[in-house]
């Protein structure tokens, strides 16, 4: 008899080898880090001697589960922030809450809660794209998991590096330290073609290749993103891909959402790896992967969880019966992505998708000893019906969960045994994940509380003159007031004719001011459209001074170039009421008195008015040079022959 | 201090009602069947005093939810047979079941069963359709739970009915009997209106009105019945109902994936509930009913697990999650069915959805006590952010698991105790199912093992003589058969001219014999297609026996009219290899010597051979009478100046 440290014995073990072999009452044996003997259980308990046999009767026994895409740590993330779209939910929660507390300690923590949880669903394999991803490594080797790990590199500051060189070198530093490690392949994560230009991209492409390890990257994720690829590169994401050499290397593509055919047939010749995540790309609204026609190109295929912040959880049991239900639902055909071919993704497709499929993704002698043992009885599972053998599929893909999984073992090490994780101290992860929370928590309802916070969180902003002086007369017709502008006196330094676009956003709070979104459409000669400017102002409640003939308002204000949608404003601000302004407006900057002033003749369109507003306006940031300029408005009045006209007090916002 | 049975302190209380309320540190007290109070927990507790206080830190507290629509006996049936489309699902696999086992043993076991698993999530109401629906409201009862059951009506005979009026009467005892019942609400389940002609809904619609009941019916879950609606009744399947008076009735609509804006309106206007069962219409690849439209129109919307046979399980949890990621997925806007509705949908909705809001789906004062506690503690679950109190809808619907579930309260008694289920003895239910399907496995085995019980187990077979007297000469011109059959001592019969497509399966068992489906197009005198004809043959396996110029061949022979398509029976038979034959054809039905014969004069265009071949086919249950037959064909060929041809032995599946 020979020796072995461990036997699975009575299962019935899943091989998920080419003929996806079933053995009924079926074991496996294990020594080292390695499978031994994989046959009948009579045979195998007939020619091993274990340490250990452990009755698996009533269970599944099959290959370690692989998570073919994550962001382990963002396990702290999960439910931060739900139900809002991926440009709000990722520049105003997720990017600035990493700016604040992503650090090599949250990294291990929150590496830590996920290995937890993917250990509990029975996953042995992840393949990982953060930052600090050195301590991730660490975590990881603790828990006892197998993983590739992608330092992420990006073109513009992220939470462990300066600079895109910065994140190379740590990218390079972290290979040299875990090639060749037995749980560990260190790889390259450039996080994006859209977030990492050509050059960018190549230095990762030249150290995956240095080094010969895998290059983890996301994929035309969303239509907008290959929309933009087609309007910027004349082309879709994978021959943009392909053209700086990805292809060349050890592809894993996440997501790849919106692949054409041929980008398919591309990825397949190329040998690419694919992670499709469906619980991810439908909370998203991303759409859903091609996976039938990725399957049928003989794609390297496996199924991701992708991070927890757009999930909520790392449960593969939830992934396999999403991706055979959305497969079977979007084609029209329930005979597609049958169970069978579902726990292939998420075991032997995996491990191809991560390149590792020598040593991984299926029970058979000489690979690692990765196996979950997965408890057929429960309530939600009776009664089994045993008289196809292939019903095991089934049962796994359609009514298991991750409850379900009992005993794992991850390179001969067992990670797991009666549902109880042995390699996390859980209880203390948890607290700890929860420290770590109570802070976001106080970091965010700090923001939140303050518009002028939120918009600091986004960027770009300036702060402006704190006072304004201004005066508002309905025109009946404003011929008079333009003739006027020529007298000697007034110096018209320039002028414009545009349509403005105002949205303004107010809150609960009337301290908290408000937004004014502006679209500024500049007109040319002819009535074209020569220009537009989207810009984002706060303006914080007004004090009133009146003068004789103008008013004197003083106010925060603070302007940013709006450099995304309206929409995204809105759903980032959530304001409790929102009004529309339109008007066309002929505006001339003019010098009076060494002193400039801004005239705007506007029409208002929206809400209509008849006739038109003049407004004359000037800025500053003293109160005492405020009524200097409050004196020379009035003079102005008078010259353009409006003394005594009645004056308008409100914004147009306020009409 | 006002004496209450329990209160529920210090969870986080979901109200759901129309302010969907949330209380950070709520209680709610029960007294008898009924919720007494809820509000903040010192609230509660300073004014009433409870036999037993549960304290619910850490855990939601939400109105019980509500499953709507399900078969629940069908438990029995998780896992038979799955990645099967639905008509060999349904008449392949269910119905021949159901014909055989379901009685009301079956039923009641199957009904424990399901209202364990559903306890276990949280479900504290449910809407049901099947059979011996007095042996599942039993059950129910028994199991403490809240329902609305269906007594199926269908056309044809059903387990417990040998005729609709059988159902109908059943219908009726069953509604006399259980009305007023504190838990059952007795219904009447016409089935679909596909398996109701209007008599039969009408006579459903009067006993409903009658008895001021609910009516509980499946409508347009698939684009076909739709399809069909509108071919045989010229509507879809909204306004056909409508015209036959259901749109009167309390009416709780299953499915509706293939409605238009028009019908949802319909429905709406009508008050009627609708169930959105996304699971099993994704695994049978029905579609995606318009979830966003409905609830824009405020329809009466729930969700249902419909039954374990197409889902496969009774996880309200697994189901909100889909409807959530579908309606974003489908619609593309991440914003659409964001948590709190789907809470909402899950439980008042629900409630409405059975026309049972004014007792249940809010945890208001007055209403009956059906309360579920969810323990959002889990690894899964963590960490949590508490800045937005609304984040506990995300953590329920995004994150949280059946297995979180840990107390149920429904009508005021308790029947589940830290994960306990007190009201179902689950592992003797858990046994007797296992037993059920332990017979249903040895039925289904012996009838998969034989071709022939397959065939029969779809009904309309017809079996044919044994024996067959047959020869095929080929032929380079066919001008001298043709006109040689108008000599004397032939007469030719009738006479036609066909298209036949045949497909031939065979199996693995060559004794099982062979299948062929047959589409038979004759032709008009110009050539066009006057009427199409499908037929299925079992051939069993040939024993040949030569004579001197024809081939005695005996062989069983089952035919039967083909009334499904060639898909279905591909799908239900599994061949392991499937062959096509195609060939024009002229027959003629003969006499000579007072004997029939059928001469064939074929042209095969699949596989395309050249030329003609004629032959000579005449069949009989007697060995003794082929060998006179066999020589009568001997002198038909000479007369038809074949002597001395070459004759082929194979048959055209073979060439």
């Amino acid at each position: 008899m020979t020796k072995v440290d461990t036997i699975l014995a009575h299962g019935i073990v899943l091989v998920m080898d080419e003929a996806t072999k079933l053995i009924a009452d079926g074991a496996v044996a294990i020594r080292d880090e390695t499978i031994v003997a994989v046959d009948a259980a009579d045979a195998v308990l007939g020619a091993y001697q274990a340490d250990e046999v452990v009755d698996c009767a009533g269970c599944a026994v099959m290959p370690g589960m692989v998570n073919a895409h994550t962001h382990v740590p963002m396990t702290l993330l999960r439910g931060l922030a739900d139900d809002l779209r991926l440009d709000v939910w990722l520049m105003g929660y997720i990017m600035p809450v990493e700016r604040e507390f992503v650090n090599p300690e949250f990294v291990r923590i929150g590496a830590r809660l996920g290995c937890a949880e993917m250990i509990r669903s029975g996953v042995t394999t992840f393949c990982d794209m953060y930052y600090f991803e050195d301590d991730v490594a660490q975590a990881t080797v603790e828990a006892g998991m197998r993983a590739v790990l992608g330092q992420t590199v990006l073109i513009f500051p992220s939470p462990d590096a300066q600079s895109y060189e910065d994140s190379i070198e740590a990218g390079r530093n972290f290979i040299e330290k875990w090639k060749g490690h037995p749980l560990i392949v260190p790889a390259i994560a450039p996080h994006a073609h859209y977030t990492c230009p050509p050059d960018v991209l190549r230095a990762c492409v030249d150290l995956a290749t240095e080094y010969n390890v895998p290059l983890h990257t996301h994929v035309s994720e969303t239509a907008l993103e290959v929309e933009e690829s087609r309007k910027q590169h004349g082309m879709p994401v994978v021959p943009w891909i392909k053209k700086h050499g990805l292809l060349e290397t050890k592809l894993i593509a996440a997501h790849c959402v919106h692949v054409d055919v041929g980008e398919i047939r591309t990825l397949q010749r190329a040998g690419a790896g694919v992670a499709h995540n469906p619980s991810s790309n439908l909370k998203l609204a991303s759409g859903v992967a091609p996976v039938v026609e990725m399957i049928e190109a003989g794609l390297k295929l496996g199924i991701g969880t992708d991070g927890c912040a757009s999930n909520n959880d790392l449960d593969m049991f939830e992934e396999m019966r999403l991706a055979s239900f959305i497969a079977k639902g979007v084609s029209g055909d329930p005979l597609t992505v049958p169970a069978r071919a579902t726990i292939m993704l998420a075991t032997i497709g995996g491990a191809r998708a991560l390149h590792l499929d020598h040593l991984i993704g299926s029970l058979v002698p000489g690979k690692r000893a990765d196996v979950t043992v997965v408890d057929l009885s429960a309530l939600h599972n009776t009664p089994r019906f045993h008289r196809d053998p292939e019903a095991v599929y089934s049962q796994l893909v359609y009514a298991c969960k991750a409850s379900d999984v009992r005993d794992v073992w991850c390179n001969g090490r067992r990670l797991m045994r009666d549902r109880d994780v042995l390699t996390v101290d859980v209880p203390a992860v948890m607290a700890q994940a929860q420290e770590i929370a109570r802070k976001i928590d106080a970091f965010l309802v700090a923001r939140e509380g303050n518009v002028l916070d939120k918009l600091i969180a986004i960027g770009g902003l300036a702060q402006e003159e704190t006072y304004e002086v201004q005066v508002k007369i309905p025109l009946d017709d404003p011929q008079g007031v333009t003739s006027s502008l020529r007298k000697p006196g007034i110096s018209i330094e320039r002028s414009s004719v545009r349509r403005q676009y105002d949205t303004y956003f107010s809150f609960a709070d009337p301290l908290q001011g408000r937004i004014r979104y502006r679209e500024d459409e500049v007109l040319g000669e002819g009535g074209d459209v020569k220009e537009v400017r989207s810009s984002l102002t706060l303006t914080g409640p007004v004090k009133e001074r009146e003068f004789v003939r103008s008013v004197l308002l003083s106010r925060s204000r603070f302007t940013a170039r709006a450099d995304r949608s309206k929409r995204f404003y809105r759903e980032y601000f959530r304001p409790i009421e929102e009004r529309d302004v339109q008007k066309e407006r002929q505006r001339w900057h003019i010098r009076y008195k060494e002193t400039e002033f801004a005239l705007n003749l506007d029409r208002l369109t929206l809400p209509e008015r008849p006739g038109w507003y003049l407004e004359i306006k000037s800025r500053t940031w003293s109160p005492r040079d405020a009524e200097v300029k409050a004196d020379l408005i009035r003079e102005l009045l008078e010259l353009l022959g409006l003394q005594g006209q009645r004056v308008t007090r409100s914004e147009y916002v306020d009409f």
